[in-house]
């Protein structure tokens, strides 16, 4: 499709010039026009002779609607009379809406009324574009009419949007089906709607000024699509553009201040309980290989290491100072930072924008911008990169070695990132503390992790992003390489407003967070357990290969459970072709159950459970495992989890690795079965069904989001 | 309401000698009017002529419908037409539509066209009535049209239902807002809608051969509602009666099955590695102080105890016996014990009706009613009551006495249970294997822990209700004085495949399990750790006086997560009042945000979450308390779960009792203090702050079940 900007540019200028906010109807239809948008036929009458004579051109049965620019919601004001049938009624209609303008709004200009031909059969729907605080540009559909309005189903995208993302959206409402046609009803003319929805995309898109566009209805038939009415919010005001380095310069810095080779500890100090002092020691019992510089204005020594009065002093290259002194003292040492050329800052302190000090906040940037030092925080713990053996926190220290970077907004949830870790020996490669977000936010961490060779999974925890385009844009491209899990808190009103005394930062709507996210390929966790669960196993987890998932159940109960919690999770269970069937009875007993879940009955010998687990990983057409364990005598935990470790083991040294998870019911011994099965790399849960069926799930939607499994 | 059922039992009469499978228009008016179901004017023309002259008097517009007992479908056939105008149009619609039926079936008896006055205004809404294989007569509600038929936006109760069962199901659908005026709209007139839908409850209750009944749609409007069609299926089959003692007689045979004072144990063996040997090293070493009868063909005792060849050569009285010999054996053995007066037999074997042998199952069970033996099992572990020291299984004992009662229908769930209940240290009062469910199911079960005082909370893990309708009534009673949960296994079609597989039991439409269950004041787990955590928790929760809960929290981040929480689980944060407000201002820096979460922010010594907590406790206003724990050096965490402890303690010995529930974040030691809060009555998770906020949900919604805390 080409767009015509120029005259669209034109129709805005005139609105500026005179001081407009909104476009006018006959304003509109030139912008539509120039993106290709269909609407109805139409004329404009200037008198009640007019409207008769132009009616008969429109076409019976016709709308008219009255046009002024005091009247915004033409409904109520009565200025909109359908089904008008004749040349009588158009004179009558003409009348009435002059008149219960005038009732409405006596001071109201009427510039006339516009006769359209009715639009009627096929369906009702809306396409719109507004403009959210945090991921700007914004594309949205839905049914139309008050049941939807009700129902709230409505799908967004970020502008400009393409024709899949357009035609993903006319798939993804609830009533989508209605759409498909329903009881004999014809199918809508999907690609007439998409035109329409990729056109209002991008004329937001394309003009900033644009701040919401509504068409509403437009009415989508067989045989094409057209808006029967169309609003145009415009705002002149400018936009405040947001700091960006480009990917590049943010890349050299992280890489920097993530993998440091030398360390400053500004306002090190030698005495116990300081967080000076907890930090200094972390570093150095974290077993850190870099250069530390304790910075104290008095003392030699700190731990050891010689300490100088400012950064300055320093002899070599320093790549990240830790700030451990007030609030008040951060602007001059951070300045010494900047002359330095040192390129990041850790900034613990509090006292800044959360405590309501948002001028010494914006302080500290303005110094960070004129030298160029990234700022991480205020008001956080620090972060761990544990490949260095790095713990720049005044937290205790975390050194299981892993492939999971998780971050937090909140230092509350860092420690339960950190306290997790520890008890589920998570591998880690990097937690950091986010805090106030003075300056590196999730997308420069995003961009960090990409390249970062020891993470294979990122998982944040985010209360708002304050540009969650730029964020958007860089999880759609890591997200293509690895998984990006994203646990948003404030999602509910009631949340939300807890945020908001919290961070001071304005939620945007949970349902463009929801549809954005998913559009950027992100893994999203609705809890906290389940962002530190997938954190955990989706760097042990192998990608499926396909969509087809087999239950294999010594518990017949726990296979009803399973089954539940596939739905749940979307995804599919296998239907199981007969060959498969006739191979996977001959292991079990008559009783029990092929298709799928295979179940095997809870009496079987070891054997019984080897077998279908090795026919399952052999079979290529299953693409992924998931086995209920049923303790018993005959086969106990700790030798079922051999068994199925052995088989994972012996199928991958022949080439074939499946993602298996595994629900363990029994009595305690299952604890430590699970825990062998982990450390395997089979995510293995005792007393649940629910939970390894969602570390799957959450494996899938990533694969399909990257594209390793083709999304249905 | 006063209902003619004479009348409707004549047009059933006649139906019935006619072996006609649905009544006919004409036939559904006078039913209709002894149930006082307002229906349109109408009259039934036999010819063209005929058909312009009624339509006169009945008013136009009409609609016309063809009448024809071989056409139920009407507008599949062509054979309905709206807006029939005037007399020459009522005309062309006869023939039209006898011409129509013709076509559509060649040989169809046409008994005329239907001439009603066409409804309009209001809104178009669904009801009918169904007869689902577990709950029997069921009554439906919905929106009408085809939006909600996709968006499958319906909702159902037992059948008869009364007038705020009805009115709860205008307010229970999702599309409620639309009925109660939308956008200027008029509500409808609410008790005149629940009048048609206590009326086609109660035909349908009345009436056991009416199998469907179908009023589509019904024109709900401001002044009014009338059923514009109306379709009324009957069956005259005999239902299957099923077989049910009294409650008075169950509870008799269940107090002695669960708390018996002799056990024989046929199959009793002194050999290791059987389950007659498990069984009775179980009784003898979980403490069993009742006597122990082994039953053994040969041997004169087993393990110390005397054994006999029968049930019948016991001396005294028996009031269990617990089998474990194979399948084919049991008939014999259930005899004798229905010689002996045995009351209850608990039938481990497997091979019955879940290896397919339904025949043998059918056998023990006339067996059990000839002798009024009541039967549990078969194909289950036994059962535990732990205030008896009772382990009657082949499973390992458990004795941490306490207040959950939990059942499962699957072996595998059993075993979940039972580890869970072990490692969390959850108090029992017992554990029921249901398997088979040949005869004691949960209804009896329930009527059992409704009047056992050792028994506070019941959970139940359920593939099948075989008798939805009488656990229904069961449960409406009991949850008036107990919680009951319910883990409904197979809810989702997948799930429900893999329990037709599972247990050849015919899984209920979700959805009406999912209605009549809440009907029934029973809280629903969606998950079997939710079941599990809901058992463990419920009986040491104290029920909440009101709705008002209050967030304290340390982290400002757990606050918006934990608030979130609120609203996913119905929970309704509470409103803030000034003075309050001032109140926690005065312990909680200046930066921290009163409202509600408190957030006493994460510095804060441990003074200051004690002061907010017994202020969270003290005030009258405030009826719940959620804590937010974060660890830091200045309150850490065993410092905050003595402190909370004690604060807990010291209101309850001044009188006050509220549920307060926690959730920690920080390193491993929040694992510590969660279980020191636990065990002090306050449940308390690390890592989550879902699981503390699901617990408290579930305790207010049996509160709101049992009316202890009005619902909202």
């Amino acid at each position: 499709m080409s767009f015509d900007k120029a005259s669209v540019r034109k129709v805005l200028e005139m609105v500026k010039a005179q001081g407009r906010g909104a476009l006018a109807p006959d304003e509109c239809r030139p912008v539509c026009a120039a993106y290709g948008i269909p609407l109805p036929t139409e004329a404009l009458a200037k008198s009640t002779a007019e409207a008769a004579k132009l009616a008969a051109g429109v076409g019976y049965p016709a709308v008219m609607k009255i046009v002024s620019p005091d009247i915004l919601h033409k409904t109520e004001a009565g200025g909109v009379i359908v089904g008008v049938g004749d040349a009588a009624a158009a004179e009558r209609a003409y009348e009435k809406l002059v008149a219960n303008a005038k009732a409405y709004k006596a001071d109201a200009r009427i510039e006339g009324v516009l006769i359209q031909r009715m639009l009627s059969g096929g369906h009702e729907v809306i396409v719109g574009a507004l403009t959210d605080p945090s991921f700007g540009k914004v594309v949205a559909f839905g049914m139309g009419g008050v049941l939807v309005e009700v129902l709230k189903d409505v799908t967004f995208r970020l502008a400009p949007a393409g024709a899949a993302d357009a035609l993903s959206m006319i798939d993804g409402i609830a009533a989508a089906e209605i759409l498909r046609g329903v009881r004999g009803g014809a199918p809508i003319d999907r690609a007439a709607l998409a035109r329409i929805i990729v056109a209002v995309a991008q004329l937001a898109a394309d003009f900033p000024e644009i701040r919401e566009i509504d068409l509403n209805p437009v009415f989508a038939r067989s045989d094409g699509a057209t808006a029967a009415d169309v609003r145009i919010i415009v705002d002149f005001s400018p936009l405040r553009e947001r700091y960006r380095p480009s990917q590049a310069e943010i890349l050299a810095a992280m890489n920097r201040i993530m993998r440091p080779d030398a360390v400053a500890v500004i306002g090190a100090s030698p005495e116990d309980g300081k967080i000076g002092n907890s930090v200094m020691k972390n570093l150095i019992n974290g077993g850190y290989q870099g250069a530390i510089h304790p910075i104290h204005p008095k003392v030699p020594e700190v731990m050891g290491r010689k300490a100088y009065k400012s950064v300055k002093e320093i002899p070599g290259p320093v790549d990240v100072a830790v700030f451990a002194i007030p609030a008040p003292l951060v602007a001059g040492a951070l300045k010494e930072c900047g002359e330095k050329k040192i390129p990041g800052a850790v900034l613990i302190p509090s006292g800044f924008a959360e405590t309501g000090n948002v001028e010494l906040q914006e302080q500290i940037v303005a110094i960070a911008r004129e030298y160029n030092v990234r700022l991480m925080g205020p008001n956080i713990y620090g972060f761990y990169y544990t490949h260095k053996n790095l713990c720049a926190t005044f937290c205790t220290p975390y050194d299981v070695k892993g492939k999971a970077a998780l971050s937090s907004q909140s230092g509350g949830v860092g420690m339960a990132i950190i306290g997790f870790s520890r008890s589920a020996r998570m591998g880690v490669s990097a937690i950091v503390g986010l805090g106030n977000k003075s300056d590196i936010d999730e997308d420069d961490l995003l961009t960090f992790f990409e390249q970062d060779p020891n993470t294979e999974v990122v998982a944040m925890h985010v209360e708002d992003l304050k540009d969650g385009r730029s964020f958007a844009e860089v999880a759609q491209r890591v997200s293509k390489k690895k998984p990006v899990i994203v646990l948003k808190a404030g999602r509910t009103a009631l949340g939300a407003r807890a945020a908001k005394s919290h961070t001071a930062a304005l939620a945007g709507n949970d349902r463009i967070y929801d549809d954005v996210l998913r559009q950027s390929g992100v893994v999203r966790a609705m809890a906290l357990n389940d962002m530190l669960e997938f954190a955990r196993c989706l760097p042990i987890l192998p990608a499926p290969k396909g969509e087809n998932v087999l239950i294999i159940t010594g518990a017949g109960g726990s296979g009803v459970l399973l089954s539940d919690a596939c739905v749940d999770n979307g995804l599919s269970l296998m239907a199981m072709p007969p060959d498969l069937d006739a191979a996977f009875r001959k292991f079990i007993p008559p009783f029990g159950a092929a298709g799928n879940p295979v179940d095997i009955t809870g009496g079987e010998p070891p054997a019984t459970y080897r077998n279908t687990i090795a026919l399952g990983l052999d079979d290529p057409r299953i693409h992924a495992l998931i086995l209920g364990y049923w303790h018993t005598i005959i086969t106990p935990p700790m030798v079922f989890a051999k068994l199925a470790a052995e088989a994972v083991e012996d199928a991958r040294r022949r080439g074939i690795v499946k993602p298996i998870v595994a629900s363990l019911v029994g009595d305690v011994e299952v604890e430590q079965a699970s825990a062998y099965l982990f450390d395997r790399g089979i995510p293995a849960y005792p007393y649940t069904t629910e939970k390894p069926v969602a570390v799957l799930g959450a494996k899938y939607r990533w694969a399909r989001a990257a594209g390793i499994v083709a999304a249905e």
